[in-house]
């Protein structure tokens, strides 16, 4: 009998599920709305729905499917299969693994999103080929998930790799986390829509009120990298700076995790030539020169796939390490 | 035939050897200066005297030896058995792992001090019942060693865990690496010494002068603690202040590893009572709430030992992990 696995990006607005062969291949997929607003029973509904769809499609029993891996922003417990809380759901405390082992009766793995984007890209994407490497994600926020000898590093209780909520300088500005100076409040997509909202209430870009139709609130990361291609100078600042910054937290990457690569995603590297340079040139002043020697920087490669091959990663992560 | 291990210790002015039985107790142990004045061949002469020492006290042959671990101060590296320079030795691109097995017969390990002492503090210290904890030494400089599952965590060179050296404010003193902000130019010993003697130049430590005879460039960490402890405010302030910042750097290194235990050492911790207090403060501001919940900070326990069971720790840790 064949075996499958089944990998399921839980994100707010969609969930995006597929079916795997043993290599990883996608042999089937399907793709729903969360319908988050509608509460726990129809998201998990919704779940389920996806992983009928692609076992009907490919014609595969429940029977031949190893497992099932789940990516979902966190917090988190993954040992216990616990979602504790998350920004886009409305839901608290939900033993995820344990309703849908009870009702699909296939074993199921939870991983927070940056967890297994970083799964997804060491088997499946840019990190193939090395055993040490640490992924980052930036995005609305900053995420990291670390491949240590080819396995991902949890830590104690599943937190391991936060560097986005590290402190690069505690007078910078509040974070969402309530600290000031985190990675993430200079370098995420909200710190730089933030940035742009604070220029340009001063006045400081007519290029970004334009794009917003002169409306302060509706502008973020996305307008302001509109500007920025345009010409916009203040705007084309926001994004150094934050490259500034993210060079920093590279460099504590490398002289902590002291990896072989770091793959670099996330929404916001879709404007990476607006702030990529700038990181890098910081980052090697900020990594020691050991470390630095034998790094290489790559951009992620699985796009918008990310999340469904971290999740099929998961799944087959022990099968991975064994075989791969 | 009994077996038996060597560890060790190489600092620039003493060598530390014991000879370990197979539970890591000292059964002998010798001390000999470094000599690091006379050159390579002299250094290596006395560690081998200090080996053959520790042999005839306890009447141990050579090829009842399984290994000899070495903890000495970086640049090294490990996996070659290359010392890559060092500040207080005179020496560059030593091949000591291969100069000590030629001369001995018995296999040789080489690890940076920091990560050796990670070790020494995991097997026979305060980490003895945990699987993952960060050593961070507070001493000249500050560095690291993190034990993941049980093992030491060397990165992919050997150049993991540079705490010291991440930077937490960019607009931060000089650090002797060239960089601005790093941990270590905040909270070292040599970081206090210099904010000490920047105090007594501009006339504010009366105290700080006269344990240093009127001699502003002899004021060191050392004298700053002791004005401290005499109710110097200028003083306590200093090492507050550096204690705020080790706390931001602990914060950190609980978002990144999770670890359930760090361990503080080196010669700083003996004036912990000027800032521990403030560091722990920050620490809890500094990380996130899931893995603090779950880690706890304690002192090193091995004390003057800890260069040399570190050193033992470097020679058994593969029958350590094996049995331990």
């Amino acid at each position: 009998m064949k075996e499958y696995y089944l990998g399921l990006d839980l994100g707010g607005t969609k969930i995006l599920t597929g079916l795997a062969d043993q290599e990883g291949n996608i042999i089937a997929r399907s793709r729903r709305d969360t319908e988050a607003a509608a509460g726990e029973e129809t998201i998990i509904k919704n779940m389920i729905l996806t992983i009928e769809d692609v076992l009907a499609k490919a014609e595969v029993n429940k029977d031949q499917i190893v497992s099932l891996g789940i990516g979902s922003p966190g917090p988190l417990d993954a040992t216990k299969g616990i979602i504790i809380e998350n920004a886009n759901l409305p839901w608290k405390n939900v033993p995820l693994v344990k309703k849908m082992e009870a009702a699909l009766g296939i074993k199921t793995l939870l991983k927070n999103d940056a967890n297994a984007a970083a799964l997804g890209e060491k088997w499946f994407g840019a990190g193939r080929k090395v055993d040490n490497m640490v992924y980052i994600t930036i995005s609305t926020g900053i995420g990291g998930g670390a491949i240590i000898e080819r396995e991902l590093f949890n830590g104690t209780n599943d937190n391991a790799c936060e560097i986005g909520h590290t402190v690069i300088d505690p007078d910078g500005p509040l974070c969402g986390c309530g600290k000031h100076g985190c990675l993430e409040s200079f370098a995420s997509g909200t710190a730089i829509g933030k940035r742009a909202r604070e220029a340009a209430a001063k006045g400081l870009s007519k290029e970004m009120l334009e794009l917003a139709d002169q409306i302060v609130e509706d502008i973020n990361a996305v307008i302001c990298a509109q500007a920025a291609y345009q010409g916009d100078e203040v705007a084309q600042e926001i994004f150094k700076k934050a490259g500034y910054y993210l060079g920093i937290g590279l460099g504590n990457v490398i002289n902590i995790f002291n990896p072989e690569m770091i793959i670099l995603g996330g929404g916001v590297m879709k404007a990476s030539d607006l702030f990529l340079a700038e990181a890098l040139a910081t980052m090697k002043k900020t990594a020691l020169s050991g470390p630095l020697e034998i790094v290489s920087v790559k951009e992620a490669e699985l796009g918008s796939d990310i999340g469904l091959m971290g999740a099929v990663a998961v799944a087959m992560e022990d099968r991975l390490v064994k075989n791969g």
